[in-house]
């Protein structure tokens, strides 16, 4: 797999003569590109009006993007001569409910919004999973345009076509797989966010080398901090963080194969966030991606697949870029050894019961376990969260 | 186009050894079987499990068809070793709400369906449109299988893939295209339907003749009561009509072109029904769908695109059949000319405020008009409705 994805990730990335950079998600007739680039928010009517001349557009927003970029969306928008409605919403994980989808989709058919038409998503990965569900079920479907405008959105959650809300019985467990008809990536947008939000986007971006990119794993290591910092290195490490995901979709677009290979961290990191209860001010996903991934790398270094030095460098380099890498890091700690086991039983994934984990052979050598001996992962467990971080 | 369908409805008509016919829908990898014979509902366990062996299965009905054929469908799955669930809902069109498809989908999760695991909608219509949607959207889709048990549902709803629920700004207005894996028509359970039911399912058997097969239509003048009956006639005439729609959804599956022809009748039934309220004492679907094919032959003889004596035909052979075929029949009447223009307007199939209606040049010889002038369209209700039904 490494030699495929690296190869789609070379190919893809396509400078173009503003230097903004292009990814093509190949998906037959749902294809579409992914542009990443500065200032690309201005172009989006631009953008909007190639791919539909003369539709109606409305925004979804949250009250918060809305505030600090909405007129600018609008303005664009307006410019080339469309005809814009904005529906805004209270920010935060509880926006992804029955109730809100509900009245997004009966306000995009208030503001008649039809098959030709577009839904723009602006915001960071709530905005995009529910206003992408809410684009997939009205009308049984009509087009939508992803403008993340957090690293962690335009790395992961605006690729891809996973949409969908919360139910009480778990996250994401209600939604659609729904393709984007084109993603609008603009890196400058991430210049004023909280440095712990780039933080927990950037575990997705380290995530991408240690599945099956170890020569990208080892630039993040040089220049994770020119990815905060806002230098080229910012937009090269979001074009390539699409390019894998792209390939990864590509090849199995619905998860019946080795799509789940982008849970790489998520099965501890989502029993975490389950155990912290979703509250933000002690775990975000991000930051259980990152204990979850530097869990997955000591769970196979104690099964003997991948060498110990191999899992310390994993752990340092996320330790170095400011996120956690132990459980112990979450404020308030995350219960028992039975607790987490328990946790990760809930997780959507789950067939029949067994465990389904991503171990690695190596940086960038990740690979699919399927039915874990609870015994095994029980056994991890009690040595790991009786040590701590160790960097 | 008439050679083509017919020539799919041939082939896909293969009688095994039982008597069954069975439609192949083809859809590359969601291609599906509709099976077609009388007392399949007692097989439905063997069915599910060739299906998904050793998966977990929940039935959807509705409280009546659960009380006459829900201890069947459970005793099939229980004997072929599935663990069944049953979630009833309420029957009537009101069920397809917000309300109704939001607590489905938590019912479902709280029966722990997985990915792997099977829906059954049981029922007419109503349940399979609902049912359809909620599986489409739990986990982000689960596989279901459809058990029509309606002539209407059999011959129309169960096929093709349109799922959905009512938006209070109109009928299907929130839903997807999700195929089922499986559909299977049990004829012998429509020998206890009330006659107006089968009547209302008739009139879209017989469109299938309008569209594209004027020798269907004309069997359909002969064989007509046999399929009220329950003889042989009504598999033939339920086979012949899932394979011509299956012809075209295979085409066209997500309506971008000449699925559209399956809307003969829908335009002027649709605003038929919005006028009535979807009082279904007044009127049901079928019976809109009836008049509304009657209306189009008839707007089509004015505009001099087919012959009047085919109006007639058409007329004639519906009434024939127990069902309404012109405005007036309709009890408590529907309004003016206005009104009808007005209800129109709000269909789905609307766009940019253009009328599109499926006209003919001839039984069986049907066609999209797209943008038909509204003068022209007021100028033949201010006569249609001036008369009366004329048979």
């Amino acid at each position: 797999m490494t030699t495929a994805a690296s190869a789609a990730a070379a190919q893809a990335q396509t400078a173009d003569n503003g230097g903004e950079r292009v990814i093509r998600v190949a998906l037959a007739e749902r294809s579409y590109d992914i542009r990443i680039g500065r200032g690309l928010l201005d172009g989006l009517g631009g953008a909007v009006a190639r791919l539909a001349p003369g539709a109606n557009v409305a925004i979804i927003t949250d009250e918060n993007v809305n505030r600090v970029l909405g007129e600018r969306a609008r303005a664009s928008l307006t410019q080339a001569g469309q005809r814009v409605e904005t529906i805004v919403l209270p920010p935060g994980e509880a926006t992804k409910s029955w109730d809100h989808v509900g009245q997004v989709c009966e306000a995009l058919l208030a503001a008649k919004i039809e098959r030709g038409d577009i839904v723009v998503a602006l915001g960071g990965g709530v905005i995009g999973d529910l206003a992408g569900f809410a684009a997939a079920i009205v009308r049984r479907g009509v087009r939508f345009v992803q403008v993340p405008t957090s690293l962690l959105a335009q790395v992961d959650s605006s690729v891809g076509g996973k949409t969908g809300i919360n139910s009480p019985h778990g996250k994401n467990l209600i939604g659609a797989f729904y393709q984007p008809s084109l993603v609008l990536a603009d890196t400058a947008v991430l210049d004023t966010l909280p440095v712990r939000e780039l933080r927990a986007g950037y575990a997705e971006v380290a995530k991408y080398g240690l599945i099956d990119q170890p020569e990208f794993f080892a630039w993040c290591e040089q220049n994770w901090q020119g990815v905060y910092d806002g230098t080229d290195a910012r937009e090269y490490a979001v074009a390539t963080s699409c390019a894998a995901k792209a390939a990864v979709v590509a090849r199995d677009e619905t998860e019946t194969g080795d799509r789940a290979l982008l849970n790489l961290g998520h099965t501890f990191g989502h029993a975490l966030e389950r155990l912290t209860h979703y509250d933000s001010a002690r775990l975000v996903h991000g930051e259980g991606v990152a204990i979850g991934m530097a869990q997955a790398f000591r769970f196979s270094a104690r099964l003997g697949l991948c060498a110990p030095a191999d899992a310390d460098r994993v752990a340092r380099h996320l330790a170095a870029a400011g996120l956690p890498v132990h459980p112990a890091q979450i404020p308030g700690g995350v219960g028992t050894v039975d607790e987490v086991l328990e946790a990760m039983a809930q997780d959507k994934k789950v067939s029949r019961g067994a465990l389904t984990f991503i171990l690695a052979r190596g940086i960038g050598q990740s690979f699919i376990a399927k039915n874990m001996p609870r015994d095994d992962v029980r056994a991890f467990l009690e040595a790991d969260m009786a040590g701590g971080p160790g960097v």
